[in-house]
Parts: C-alpha cells; sequence; structure tokens
C-alpha cells in the first residue's frame, strides 16, 4: 500500500491555533517533512514540535535564501524525492507548513511535484491575516466588504495602486520593505487607519499603530489596513 | 471579578478544524453565545457541538432574515445585553463563530458593542477561503501574488471590474448571485479556471469545475478562480 501525503497547516504561531485534525495527524505520524531557510530554525516544526513523537523519521527541505529560484526549486525537488520514498514504502508523511498550505505556503511545491502520482489531503490552517487581526482587535471585512491581500515585496507603483483601490488591506511579508509601504500608506493619507503587526500569537508579539512601527522589521510581519468606519456595526 | 468575552472562530464546518485553544475554551465553557438565522439551527453551534458541556447556559441571539439592519442590529443589542449580564455576574461567556470571527463573521456586532466595558480576546480560525481551497485541491496564491475576496452580492459592474482586475480569487456567498457571477466570469473567458465548492470540509460537501455547477447554490458556496499558470512550482 502506498503512503498518502497530508500538507497540513500548523497556523500563525502558538502551538494551540493548531486544529486537532493537524494534531491528531502530527501525533500520529512516522514520517514528518518540513522546510528549513537557510540552515534555520523550522518555523513550522518549531510550532509543532510538542506533538512531534520521538521516534518519527524527519525529512528537512532546506531551502536556500536567494532571488534566484533555482536553488529554492532543487531543494523541493530532492525533497519531492525523499517523500515519494517514504511513500512508495508504504508510510504516510505529513508534511508541515505555518499557516495554511495553500495561502503562501511552502507545500504547494510538493503539491505540484507530487499530486499526480499519490494520494495528497490539504488541512487548511489559521493565516496570519485572521490572527493579526485577532490579535490588534481589528476586524477584517463584514458584510459586502472586499479583502484584498498583498505582499510587500510588490513594486512601489503597483502597491500604491492596489492599496489605494482596495477596501480592507492585509499586506504580508513586510520585512525590509517597510519603508517604502509605509511612505505609501502615509501619502495616501492612511497612516492613521493602519496597525502593525509582528510575529502573532507568539510571545513576542509585536502590535502598534503604524505610525508607531519600528524601522525595521521581521519578515514574519504584516500591515492591517480597513478604510470604512467601524462599518461592522 | 467581570467575566471574559471570547469570540471563537469554529472553522469552515468539519467539527476537527477547530484549534486546540477553541476546543479548550468550549469544553470548559459555563456560558456559550452563538447567533441562529431565522429560526433555524446555528452552524456554529452544530460544528462545535460534541464540544459544548450539557449543562452550559445557551445566549441565542436570532437574526431575522432581512435586506433592513435595524432587525438585526436589535438581536445582537439584545444579545450584548445578555452578554454582558454573564460577565458582570462573573462567568466568561464564548461566543461561537463558523469561520474566522474577524472574517465576515457575526461576532464583529458583539465585539463593537462590548469590547470597550469588557476584556475581549478574539480566538482566530479557519477561513472557508482556505477550507475551500485544499478540498478543491486549488492553491490560492504563492509568492508576490495577490488574493482578492469579494462577495457575491456586489453589484454586477463592480463584481466585473474587480474580477478583471485580481490575480487570485475568492467569491464568498455566491448562493442566489451564482448567474450573474457565472456570467460575469464566462463574458471575461474565465470559466476554464474557476472551481465551484459548496458546504466545504461537510459531509454533503460539492466540488465541481465551475462549468459543471448546478443552476442554484446555497449560501455556504465560493467561487476560487487563479488566473497564472500553475504559478507555485
Amino acid at each position: 500500500m502506498t503512503g498518502t501525503l497530508y500538507g497540513v497547516g500548523v497556523g500563525p504561531g502558538a502551538p494551540d491555533l493548531i486544529t486537532l485534525r493537524a494534531a491528531r495527524l502530527i501525533e500520529g505520524a512516522r514520517v514528518i517533512a518540513y522546510p528549513t531557510l537557510a540552515g534555520g530554525e523550522s518555523f513550522a516544526r518549531a510550532i509543532a514540535a510538542d506533538l512531534i513523537p520521538r521516534d518519527a523519521r524527519e525529512i528537512v527541505m532546506d531551502v536556500p535564501m536567494s532571488t534566484d529560484r533555482a536553488p529554492a526549486q532543487a531543494a523541493y525537488d530532492q525533497g519531492a524525492i525523499d517523500i515519494a520514498g517514504a511513500l512508495d514504502g508504504g508510510d504516510d508523511v505529513v508534511c508541515l507548513c505555518e499557516g495554511d498550505p495553500f495561502f503562501y505556503g511552502s507545500f504547494m511545491y510538493l503539491f505540484a511535484r507530487l499530486s499526480a502520482r499519490y494520494q495528497v489531503e490539504v488541512v487548511p490552517g489559521v493565516t496570519s491575516v485572521t490572527a493579526c487581526a485577532a490579535q490588534a482587535g481589528r476586524p477584517l471585512v463584514a458584510r459586502n466588504e472586499r479583502l484584498t491581500v498583498l505582499p510587500g515585496p510588490l513594486p512601489e507603483d503597483e502597491l500604491r495602486a492596489r492599496i489605494d483601490g482596495a477596501e480592507s488591506l492585509a499586506i504580508m511579508k513586510v520585512g525590509r520593505h517597510l519603508p517604502k509601504i509605509r511612505a505609501i500608506i502615509d501619502s495616501l493619507g492612511l497612516t492613521a487607519k493602519a496597525t502593525y503587526v509582528e510575529r502573532a500569537t507568539l510571545a513576542n508579539e509585536v502590535v502598534l499603530p503604524l505610525a508607531d512601527a519600528p524601522d525595521s522589521a521581521p519578515y514574519f510581519s504584516m500591515i492591517l489596513l480597513t478604510k470604512g468606519a467601524d462599518p461592522w456595526l
């Protein structure tokens, strides 16, 4: 019997924001897979650490930090080979993914490589977007409002146009793009409506009005912006 | 001691897509609150049913079905009074919300009424957007892609412009708006890239190419549309 590949979202960071389904799969896993970034610790593994069986085999995909995509693709190619080997041997493989697997998640790269040949199940997770909103006490969208999710690395002109045209906004992956994004929001007169959140739901979480945000931001940071005036009453 | 109000997302429908934190809060609750729609069953309560203590007190907000907002606001006004009474008496109150409380969630109405006077904590949940993507086997966004979430009840002209300008799209609350939305997507030549999902993660879930979708859709239905060509490889 060939095994099943599970792409499991482990949520935004707090271990108890893992779903019951994900927890059950991780606790029962014989083989766990996850990416690390340039030899660092795996954030997804850290979130799930207390649930991982001590004797589980771990398949680590070390993804180099580079704007050239070929080295990352090679890491996922090798990861797919290792995972396929475990599946062929009859083991299920639980692949951990921070947040949700299909929302900017690394699991997509494995899904693209393996879903045609193997049984794959995706377990959705809590995304950082709703986690940041919860921690900031900021409703995102109600009734017939639109939500736009933008990655911070987009070019300045495109970001400006998208922010200007949006209604409720989450800007992801802020990191080193914070000065650029802040300048755009400022020039649109929207700074007072924006909240900065980093490491939502973790012990070292930061939630601040954008005007008070630090000059440098970690990769896992977000800006929430709602233009409406308390539209959820 | 005044109690704390918890706004708890219970996820898209499958009971095991509740988070560990939400499950612990529900299992320990003395007072549970939730809305029902026009006297019907509460979907949020049904998702969490197995976790609710038998002796918990239940505060039900019956929200009338109407385009006039005043009757719904009156139902939340009364719910807020009932919840405040329990909080003043020293009980915590766990308010159940399908999906995520701040993502088109009814909890926003209680948050607006009570958060200035009481301690409120929001527990984010898995949204129907990522649940539909998981069930459809359709990655939503990778790398620097944009995601737009649109409510199906928006006017036709606005929907057309937003769909045309988006990159990756989730159209929520499709329901009786399905013929209108389908005609727009058809006229933009995008039908082959769209998937229809109803009741994601429930036993009676439906996942179909949009071209094969039924003529009438329930309220809890969604269309996912990704314009890119397998951009997650």
